[in-house]
This record gives C-alpha cells, sequence and structure tokens, in this order.
C-alpha cells in the first residue's frame, strides 16, 4: 500500500475529537463553531433540494456561485475574477488544497512551506511525490524567519504555501511580510497556494490577500471556505480563485478527485457570499470576543497566550502551569491529560510539524475559541479547578 | 504544472453536455436520471439541514450512514461488513476511487484496466506515478479477452481496476468472468478495485460483486453511490467497503482529499440504504423499461444496438445508418454532427480509451436511457427525422 499514507497517523483532529467524545470533554480541539450559521443559508439550502437541484452541478460549480465568489473578490479586496473561467467550486478547501496541488506540482518539484502547518500539506506533497521545503515561524511572537524563507527557495521550488490567517497560530501576516514573500515568489518565478479559509475571521488585523499585490494576481491560488466563513464546516464546500492558465489545470484535477459539490449547497453559499457587509463584521467581532474571553482566563491563570490575529485558534505556553505539567512530558501528553483530567481537549502544536523533520517545540498548545462564551467560561472554570 | 493533467482534456461529458446546451439538444450524453430520486429522502435531507447537523461530520462518515452502508451489504449480498472499521464515506464515487488509488499505489505499481474505461482511472494512475496496463473488451459482444487479461498481471501488478455493471457498456460480469479474475488477483497476490456504483441497476443479469467470491473478501475495495442508487447525481455522496486493512489506509488518503461529506445528505443516503426491496426493484425495472424503449427505436432505425444488462447506458454501431454517417469520421465528429443537426446529444465511446494507447474503435457511441420515456420518444423522433 501507498508508503506514505501507510506511514501517517490519523489525524490529530479526530484522535482528540474522539478523547473528547469518550471522557465528556467539552471540546477546545478540532475547529468548528457550537453553533450554526445563519439559519436563512439554512433554508436557501433546504429549498434547492425541493426545487429539484439534485443532479450533477456543472464541473466547476454552479455559475450563481461563481459569480457570488467574483463579486466577493471584488468587494472586499478589490479582484476582478472571471466567473466563469477564474472560479473553481470544490467539495471543501481541503479538495481545493489537494486539486491546487495536484495541478502546480509535478515529481520532485519542491514546495516552500511555513511551520507549524495544517495537517494535510505535507501528506498532499509527498503523495504526489513532491518534496516540502520547510520554514519554522519563531514563536512566541511567532515571527517569520526572513533569511531562513529566502534560503529556502532554490531552482526546485515550484510554489509556497501561504496560510493566513494562519491555522493554528492565528497569525495574520503584515503587508510587510506579504511584500517579503511577493519579492520571493517574483524572484524565483513561481506560484503561491493561498490557503485564506479564515479571511473574514481577523480581529485586530487586515487580511491582505497576497494575490492584491503588484505581480501577484497571475502567481496567486486563493482559497476559500463556506464552512469557516459561515459557521458550517459539515457542508464542505470550496472555492479557488486562480487565474486562467492556472485554473484549467486545477480543473482538470478537481475533474478526477471529485468532479462536482452539491448544487443545493452551492446555491446557499453563493447567498451567504452576497450577505452585507454587517454579516461578515459581525462574524469577526463575536469570534473575538470569544478569543478575549479564553485568552485572559487563559492568561489569569498563568499560560502565557501567544498573539492571535485572526482564525478560530489560540495557542499557549504550557511551562510551568500548576500541576497539571507534571509528568507530561510533551504537548501531545499534556492535551491527553487535560482532556482526562480537567475535561478539555486542545490540540498539541507539535502535530503541525513534519514528524520526519527536526525536534519541534513541545510546550504549546491550540485551542479553538469558536465556541459559546458559556461554553468557553465553562472550560476556564474546569482548568481552573484542576491546576 | 503537472505534465498530466496538462496534457488532459477536458471531460467529455462537460464537453458534450456544453454543446447539448448551446444547441437545445435532448442531453443523452452525461449520466444523469432527469426526474428526482424520491421525495422522501430530499425531505430527510432538508429536515437535517435544519436539525442543526451542519458541522463536520467524523472523516469516515456519520455512523448511521455506515451502519446502513453494512446492513446493505448484508441484505443484498450476505457480507459480513463491520460499520465502524470497513466504511469510508466519500463526496461521491469518484472521490472514492481516487482515495482508494491513492492508498494502493506507489510510483511504478501496475495496475490493470479494461477498457473502455470510465475517464478517471487512467488520469488518477498516471498523477500517482503508476502505470495502467490496459486489456480491451471486444465488441460487438464486450466479452473479455481472458488471455489477454492474463498477460497484463505481472510482478509489478498491485491492483485492477473492476467496473460492473460496467460504464459506458453496460456489461454486467458474469460469474464465469468472476471467478476467472478473482484467480488472477489471487494468483498475482494483487488487489482489486470494484467500481459498483451501478450495482442496483441490472436488467437480465444478477450483479455479483467480486467481494463475495472465494478469497476476495480481504481483497476488494468495494464502491457505491448515492447519486447512481438514489437519482440524486448532485449528492456526491459514495460509500466505501473495505477490509479493514485496507480501509485504515484510504481513510487516510480521504482525509487528505477531501476529510468528510455533508452530513445531511449523509443522513438521507443511510434512509435510502434502508429503503425496502421494492424500491430496488422499481428502479432497475423502470430503467429496463427505458433501455427497451431506446434499444428498440435504434435498432428500428438500423443501428447495431450492442448488448446491455446494466447502468445508465447503452452503446451503438453507428456505421451505415444513414446519411448522418456521410463526412463523420469518427465517433466524436459524429457525436457533435448528431447534436447540432438532430438535436441528440450522445457520447462517443473512443472517449473512454487511452488517448495515448492504440487507435480505439472510432464506430460506436454511447447513449444514456436515464431519462423519461417521453423524452426517450423524443430523441428518437428526432433521430429519425434526421437520418
Ligand atoms: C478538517 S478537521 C480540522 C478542522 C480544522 O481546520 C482544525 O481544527 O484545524
Ligand atoms: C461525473 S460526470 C459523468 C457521469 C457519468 O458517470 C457518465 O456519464 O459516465
Amino acid at each position: 500500500l501507498n508508503h506514505q499514507l501507510t506511514q501517517l497517523p490519523t489525524t490529530i483532529f479526530t484522535l482528540m475529537s474522539a478523547l473528547a467524545a469518550e471522557h465528556g470533554a467539552i471540546n477546545l480541539g478540532q475547529g468548528f463553531p457550537d453553533m450554526e450559521g445563519p439559519a436563512h443559508l439554512v433554508e436557501v439550502a433546504a429549498q434547492a433540494l425541493q426545487d429539484g437541484r439534485n443532479q450533477y452541478a456543472p464541473l466547476t460549480g454552479l455559475p450563481e456561485l461563481r459569480e457570488a465568489v467574483a463579486r466577493s473578490n471584488a468587494r472586499f479586496y478589490g479582484l476582478e475574477i472571471d466567473p466563469s473561467r477564474e472560479v473553481i467550486v470544490t467539495s471543501g478547501a481541503t479538495e481545493g488544497l489537494a486539486s491546487s496541488l495536484a495541478a502546480l506540482l509535478n515529481p520532485g518539484d519542491e514546495v516552500v512551506i511555513i511551520e507549524p502547518a495544517y495537517d494535510t500539506y505535507l501528506p498532499m506533497i509527498r503523495l504526489l511525490g513532491a518534496v516540502p521545503k520547510l520554514v519554522r515561524l519563531t514563536p512566541p511572537e511567532w515571527s517569520l524567519p526572513r533569511d531562513a524563507l529566502a534560503a529556502a527557495f532554490g531552482p526546485k521550488t515550484k510554489a509556497i504555501i501561504l496560510n493566513s490567517p494562519m491555522n493554528p497560530v492565528g497569525k495574520v501576516f503584515s503587508q510587510e511580510e506579504l511584500q517579503f514573500i511577493a519579492g520571493l515568489v517574483e524572484q524565483h518565478d513561481v506560484y503561491a497556494l493561498c490557503d485564506e479559509v479564515y479571511e473574514h475571521l481577523t480581529f485586530d488585523a487586515p487580511h491582505i490577500p497576497l494575490m492584491t499585490l503588484p505581480g501577484m494576481r497571475e502567481r496567486c491560488i486563493r482559497i476559500g471556505s463556506a464552512g469557516k466563513s459561515f459557521s458550517m464546516t459539515g457542508w464542505k464546500v470550496g472555492y479557488i480563485t486562480a487565474p486562467v492558465a492556472l485554473a484549467t489545470v486545477i480543473a482538470k484535477a478537481h475533474q478526477n478527485l471529485a468532479f462536482s459539490t452539491a448544487p443545493n449547497l452551492q446555491r446557499a453559499v453563493a447567498a451567504g457570499l452576497d450577505q452585507d457587509a454587517a454579516y461578515f463584521e459581525t462574524l469577526a467581532s463575536e469570534m473575538q470576543i470569544r478569543r478575549d474571553i479564553l485568552a485572559s482566563g487563559l492568561n489569569e491563570m498563568g499560560f502565557s497566550v501567544l498573539p492571535c490575529d485572526g482564525t478560530y485558534f489560540l495557542t499557549a505556553d504550557i511551562r510551568g502551569v500548576g500541576e497539571m505539567v507534571t509528568g507530561a512530558e510533551t504537548d501531545l501528553e499534556w492535551s491527553r491529560r487535560m482532556t482526562i483530567e480537567a475535561g478539555v481537549t486542545v490540540i498539541p502544536v507539535s502535530a503541525f510539524y513534519d514528524p520526519t523533520g527536526p525536534e519541534a517545540p513541545s510546550h504549546l498548545v491550540r485551542f479553538a475559541f469558536c465556541k459559546r462564551p458559556v461554553v468557553l467560561e465553562q472550560a476556564l472554570t474546569r482548568l481552573r479547578d484542576r491546576i
């Protein structure tokens, strides 16, 4: 059987969610909201089912969704996108990432990845016979080591994956950082695969798509997610924006990996993208309130909380916090024990590092704050009681 | 960009559906029913949306759907399947095929494929760096050339893909043919990837999963499709049944290609699988009526219709049928002209052959008969008027 996949552990999200369920823990692990998205979008999806829209959608998506994606690019970022040739609807952002990587890479190509990295990047790259070149952000600021990043690019580089706002660390790349990355992309004549699923979930920092920087329009693939933007992670509808030359090849990958996506959900997502500005502002501001509740609660308990300007997640340093740390040599062990002993589940940050690479930091865990404030308070109480 | 995908033409289904739309043709090309599936399943899907089941489903699928898949395997085929470890729900059978191939293959492995073959098999195999070994069925009986099949297996063979009931030719492999294939699978110690999406759409022949043959339980991956079994091709819900050792690795591929599938649709598919025998009998018998209408109409017009015991499709020989053939040197050209001049769209069978292989037959086209009888009659009238 496939060597890459055989070696791969079960995803940490599934492992920790199962452990949470087993121990009745509050699950601040896997990133999904505990409140449903807008009821009127659910109605659109239900109505579309009943309208008899249940046969194959077009390969690249319903025209109405592709047009809504193009409008959303124009409205939020001033990007002019051709909905008929530059948008591809996918079965979730995960499939969008897989299709984009399949389109970009030939065996032996190198891809620059910034660690800690979302957990499908490395396996997909290796499955395609390509080679990841890893560069680590530096905690506690999660700062970008520019020299190391520049050194990771070489003659075999085909692309960089840029995840901003970034899971698991909540970093939103700044204009200056993006300019530096754009310079490398241009200098080495490569592409950027921009995982921007948290584009509408930023707090103190504006989200700037790399694609909006000079010279980047033809080099970037931008991936968005209905799950994250409309709080319906189960729907698994993603959307890719890419220049025609790339979109054409990505569509062929998508044709073979999934072909198309449920039309009723696509229709609801189109309605979601066309919501007014207030929706998107409220989405972010309510998430910011949740981040603040969790961050200040953790700080008060003695955790050192790392900066977080976006996503569903923040990271915290577990060293020296109460007795919980006793006997827990690693972040994974700490996360297991916290689930079992305190009834709160988190994700060890080391799970986002290449298991075959140099030793990962083992003093950091990721908390998801995309939960109702009362749930976050309850989790904080449980932690406080235990440590 | 990826060499395999760059070379790949846009799928014939999309090309011909676009041409059909452009010319207002009756689309007997892409295989989708023109009637919706059971209304009570639509209700279940709509209700599940409203019940707040819109966050991530488990990676391998909702327990209720995995259990329904296991029950269905027991009921129809006497197969005992562990729903917790031997079933994986996928984002359509296409994703199921991609995930299964990713799990099975390492670069350089060989896969035996029977031509004419469904159009994602070859690109996926090549994308994974593996090598297809092609064996052609012999028209007009679409018979299996046993010596050629045996010769296609060798020391590098990892698997065979067996599509029965078979798209595009409507062949249902017989007990004897399956025994012969099982013998080769066992002798060469390989796996069989069984694309059985048309399992409930057979007419005169019983569908026998290869997995039910002696020695095959641990060697087969069986793929089913809600789209085909419940006439909701847009839903894109597939299900894989495989022995634990294989299912574990397929789940890891699925984790990286799609992760999970919309829970509301999964719930409706579970209800679909649990329908009584009458549903499945009616599905097949109504499709058989459609096949008969189309086959006898085409025969009367002078087409020679090849045998068809299952699927949505039949193939017909276009040689010597009326003036339509004049100037149409290939089945593709004939299909285009029939769309434009007669207003009926079909799929050229040559599209199901490796474009880099020896010359394909160019005298056969595929008609989809998964349409209302009145539509089939109308298509026949249009053809009669033109030829
Ligand atoms: C696809 S399950 C993981 C969800 C997620 O994005 C996360 O928790 O990081
Ligand atoms: C996925 S589009 C093709 C549908 C189909 O199975 C066919 O027409 O052969």
